[in-house]
């Protein structure tokens, strides 16, 4: 390797990471997706802007030499493989699979609306958009493009807006993890028929079908047997290289028969993220090294490829972001049409698929090397992702603040509290706190929202950050939500992301159809318990008396502003 | 970049870095310097012995396509500037600076003895094995090579030995601190001589000053500004960030005046390793990402390049290995000259430099880029510094075992036993330490003790793991050893690395000559105290009575096995 070419790739490094990390920190600052401004800084630098304002700058600074090009691409390629490997160790595929019913459904009709829509719609596109390839297999590619949403801006917004822990986030999330897989294995099969350049139904068959055996071994012998290994690594060092040499496993094997390597390290992200001996100091590392370093130099190298002026085209980018976000919108607003969501929760839900994000441009990346499409369509793709990454925020945001406003007051339980639970486990602290509810007139017997609130509990965690737990759960036969505060002095472990025991603990229940109520007080009860100050109040109260005027007072004062934290 | 190119990268990855690893680890488990392993793989899997096992199994892993080898090359040049990072980050500039009389002059003469006598040797050395380059700029590379030490192999070996916090040990690293920082400057000058061919009186100068001076600002100003940097930034997914394009832009930089990128890497290294705010998790995620993925693949890759056995020349390999390892010797035996060094410590510490490790091979593998050696020349020198990072763990703990037997107890003053410091901080724990030993009749006064134990301790840290501290200093007329215990029920932050507060503390004094006695009594006090069973015994004791007697009994037991540890 020349001097001079290191030299340039390392200026190339300092300016695309430097000024794509600055760009994205400050897009995370006001809220925003950090990917949008890490694309934003590629175009600035690359055809786009600074080769039309200075081209000798840009020359020299991207000279078209193709080992110089190929330093650049080798490591945007390993940060856009490591970016699906650390989105796989976040597919949490175990609730996903608890919760398969409603998410199945709303997964399934999420993908393939827009994706038959996407379809329809590029059939009657005209030919010189087109790329190399057979209009059909263009089609449907189109179509998968707009149909795969992004999990990472998602899962942010429910947590800014203290949304995580409620069903409504709990579905959004699962049904996000089936949607991924389902997008990219019909992605994968659509790339494998691209390879040989003409739409081929036994071609498809083949691909498909190995496609399936290959996810279906992975996600149930292959989880476990990685389950088992990872739980034998002792040193993190060693669980650091494993997973990485399992992700190049992977993606040799999907390379080899045909699939892209790309869903080989999905699926092994998929496979470690859910060995249950994975320490969260390895998440850590991995996350830090893909987001901190290898994928902003991913996500900033995109604009240096294609000149997104030239390219523009109003009418195809403006039709292509509404399929994208209206087909999205809808699939998931239909495929939740048989749960038991109310209305609010499921036009919340719906909002929450718009978002493209990284994934579609992942994707269109992979599309244009290729050549399933031209550069028109690959800006207009790109521009979709990034719009819908942006309104996704204000538009979920506002949905929520547009329910019609309750006093939280209205539906505490004084007589249920319990100013020091005996139990020191969270199964226990259920049942004492279902017994102390149970007991009221006119609620349930304590049995059943013992058993409703520990399967709620069991799907997944209820532990928010910093010693506070929700448990919760919908209960036939009850006519309004009534939830109820429990505290415990010693503190009792409730598997908290931040490891803290939990020491104030809310019992929520609401009726079958409860309006979105549900996500209403549980994202109240979290805003106010962010605040150092309120838990400091709970956890120093003397009695059970005190505790109940204390926490009243607390709920008198901020306890109206039911309209969530974010608005 | 086309499919097939991708998917041979992948399997070239997985199996340079699965084999690596597992090889690097198995070498480390039998207390081998990993980084052996990790040639060796190369080695195996390059011309030397796959290519002449399977040539066409070798053609199709490592195909001579040129953007193949590049990406392969990228990654490996990625790892080995990042080791230069990261070994960077572990040089203590400053515990070097304050202990600069002794380990100025121990690295000195240490570097320029085997400097000159290679030089020498290079001369004589016939025409075929020079490059392409002048004779006085190849032997002048030469010398340097089997200068240079590494500081990794040594860190460990003294750490296994329980030697890290002796004087010995001190004096040890911050003599390599000063060794690197020395060895990495005259090589990035004869690199810059290199580039023009020729030897070149006043090209030397400029590049030398040129060095000289970015070394000096980035150390000085450099360093006291990314301190200040570094401590506003609050996520650590920023610092990584920051550290990474910190060495990106020391790397432009350095290369960009013609010194080498390697050299710029090596010094952001050192300014952000000084950052008093660099949290211990950020250099986690740094070493893990470099040791764990990058590192091993650079190693291993460097056995791809080269044919070991065509290129093996006996005599020549010989006499290399044989001046590397004495040239050091004997220079960090002189430079330990005038120092009050004990005649078994100055043997120890002069067998401590004699490993040339990963930053030999580094050195090799960028002078046979530059066409500065010839593969004979490359192939010595990998062997010399292989061979020599073989030698020096059981040399070096065979000359510690070779000490006469002392018996610990025999040096242990049960009258000022402390049983419960009233200190809680480390400063008053050291003169309430100091003023009970002081009470005695014939040791000097609690003052000089004091003062003597404080100044040590300012130097560097002397915590252990796991709640054992052992302070300790030099005295004038002291006639014998003498330590004692104290114990501290509450703890004392003795900023330990594990975090852990101090519970036993160990207060050693030995006259200004002590034959080595010094890392004898410290290796077997943190020998003992490594055993969970017998702190448990010490901090359960109940009055000082007991301590004493509990602690007399372990000494009893175990205290005459005074050889080191590891021997």
């Amino acid at each position: 390797m020349p001097e001079s070419q290191l030299s340039i790739f390392l200026i190339q490094l300092l300016i695309l990471l430097g000024m794509a990390r600055t760009i994205g920190e400050l897009f995370k600052r006001y809220g925003q997706p950090p990917v949008v401004g890490e694309i934003l800084v590629g175009i600035i630098l690359g055809p786009t802007i600074l080769g039309r304002l200075s081209p000798s700058l840009y020359q020299n600074l991207f000279p078209p030499d193709p080992i110089q090009i190929n330093m650049l691409n080798t490591l945007a390629w390993l940060g856009v493989l490591l970016l699906l490997l650390a989105t796989g160790l976040e597919v949490d595929v175990s609730t996903a699979w608890r919760e398969r019913g409603p998410a199945l459904r709303i997964a399934t009709i999420g993908v393939f609306f827009p994706l038959i829509v996407g379809f329809f719609f590029a059939l009657s596109l005209p030919d010189h958009l087109l790329g190399r390839t057979d209009r059909i297999i263009f089609s449907l590619f189109l179509g998968t493009a707009i149909a795969i949403s992004a999990i990472p801006i998602i899962s942010r917004l429910l947590y800014d807006l203290n949304l995580l822990k409620t069903d409504l986030g709990l579905l959004i999330l699962s049904a996000y993890a089936v949607n991924d897989l389902l997008g990219w294995i019909i992605f994968t099969v659509i790339l494998g028929m691209a390879t040989t350049g003409r739409f081929n139904p036994i071609l498809i068959l083949t691909i498909l079908s190995a496609t399936i055996v290959v996810a279906g071994l992975a996600l149930t012998i292959g989880r476990r047997s990685i389950d088992r290994i990872i739980s034998r690594l002792r040193l993190p060092g060693i669980t650091l290289t494993f997973i990485f040499c399992l992700g190049l496993l992977m993606g040799a094997l999907t390379q080899v028969i045909g699939i892209h390597a790309i869903f080989g390290f999905f699926l092994a992200g998929i496979m470690a993220g859910g060995a249950r001996d994975l320490s969260e100091r390895t998440r850590q590392v991995i996350n830090q090294m893909v987001y901190a370093i290898l994928v902003p130099i991913f996500f900033a190298s995109i604009g240096l490829r294609v000149d997104f002026i030239k390219n523009f085209d109003p009418l195809l980018t403006f039709s292509i972001t509404a399929i994208a976000i209206l087909g999205k919108l809808f699939g998931a607003w239909l495929g939740a049409g048989g749960s038991d969501l109310s209305k609010e929760d499921r036009y919340a839900l719906a909002i929450a698929h718009t978002p493209g994000g990284a994934m579609e441009v992942v994707i269109a990346v992979v599309a244009l090397q290729f050549g399933l499409i031209t550069h028109p369509i690959f800006v207009a793709i790109v521009f979709a992702a990034i719009s819908s990454s942006l309104l996704v925020g204000p538009w979920f945001s506002w949905s929520i603040a547009q329910r019609k406003v309750i006093n939280v007051l209205d539906f505490f339980l004084p007589r249920a509290t319990i100013d020091d639970l005996k139990s020191g486990d969270r199964k226990g602290a259920i049942a004492e706190i279902a017994q102390a509810v149970g007991e009221l007139e006119r609620l349930p017997d304590s049995e059943a929202i013992f058993q409703a609130v520990w399967m709620r509990e069991e799907l997944m965690g209820t532990g928010l950050e910093k010693g506070v737990a929700v448990p919760h759960a919908r209960i036939a036969n009850l006519d309004r939500p009534v939830f109820t505060l429990a505290r415990s002095t010693t503190g009792i472990d409730w598997d908290c992301r931040d490891g803290s025991p939990a020491r104030i603990i809310f019992l929520l229940l609401t009726p079958k159809r409860e309006e979105g109520a549900q996500v209403q007080i549980l994202a109240t009860l979290a805003r106010i318990m962010s605040q150092k100050e309120n838990q400091r109040r709970l956890i120093e109260a003397g009695d059970k008396e005190e505790l109940i005027k204390v926490f009243t007072d607390i709920l008198r004062s901020e306890g109206r502003m039911v309209r969530c934290a974010g608005s």
